[in-house]
């Protein structure tokens, strides 16, 4: 949704709650018929599901809005490695955080589950924490969707005290996209 | 490197044993600090991780070779969002599957975990089959690099026979894409 109010889309948002089970609805299944949330549905009426791949679509579709480097610019590599290494390494692991019964067919083991995926965010955020020292933005002196991608799962960290403390570059540059007015503008629109 | 042998790129090939910890290795950190296989190295020295990333970055950098779906092309959305499933949903099950003690803080629930991993394999590669009914490649008519990262990982399901049975989309289209002379090439070269 960020990434949408920085390319200055028109876009109508749908909210789906999961705790009521929307996302199994017929009618979203009918949008989407994994039931995965969220889903972006194109101006031809085109879905896509994953949320990296929709960043790196409207990246590309949308140049003007500078939100991904050029197939042919020097940063593009770690452009892409830095959206598939959240997707992939980070939001699993916050997936066996939320919900560790499903990542065991015994549920008394649920607590060792998420123990051990605290561990693994704890080393994957430090990971990227590493990465950023000294830049401005996740890819160096220029924003991009990564540091849209990056705020939102940042915010997702339980013990918010305990992950400025220790990963005070991630916490910088999130603190520096959340003051982007078009970043603004989609978190009061969510939370409202 | 399927794809590197389809865009006809001049790569070296450098392999890194796992079993003898040579992903930890002061040589191969030098190149990929996260210690993560595999790295792209591409021509002006930038290295890159997470084999999506590679492979968008490849496809869009080298359009002739007909990998990837333009930006603005109606099979973009499709094109990233079953990279980035296979990548995030599909590979990570198979990681708890063959390395089920690294997701509990208590060895003696390996054998849970992973027969969950199972379950939760068998769920994803049948969301992708069921959407490949039909076709002759994963995006329809046209051959990408999506192709390619589904072989890869089917050739991971150790009950061969059991997965060709289930899943027959899935079966005939990697089947297709192992047969494509580049392919073969470069499983010829991995298999040396």
């Amino acid at each position: 949704m960020a990434a949408l109010e920085e390319i200055g889309a028109h876009y109508e948002l749908e909210l789906v709650d999961i705790g009521r089970q929307e996302h199994r609805s017929s009618g979203y299944l009918r949008i989407n018929p994994a039931g995965f949330v969220p889903t972006l549905v194109t101006p031809d009426g085109t879905t896509l599901f994953e949320s990296a791949a929709m960043l790196v679509y409207l990246g590309d579709r949308h140049p003007d809005a500078h939100l991904a480097p050029a197939p042919d610019d020097a940063l593009r590599p770690a452009y892409l490695q830095w959206l598939v290494y959240m997707s992939g390494t980070i939001s699993t692991a916050y997936k066996r955080y939320f919900y560790p019964h499903r990542f065991s067919t015994r549920q008394a083991d649920s607590d060792n589950v998420r123990a051990r995926a605290v561990e693994n965010l704890l080393e994957a955020w430090a990971l990227l924490d590493d990465a950023l020292a000294g830049r401005a933005w996740v890819l160096g002196d220029r924003f991009s969707a990564c540091d849209i991608y990056m705020l939102m799962y940042a915010g997702w960290f339980e013990d918010a005290d305990a992950f400025r403390t220790r990963f005070r570059n991630v916490t910088r540059i999130a603190g520096a996209v959340a003051a982007r007015p078009a970043v603004a503008r989609a978190l009061e629109r969510h939370w409202r």
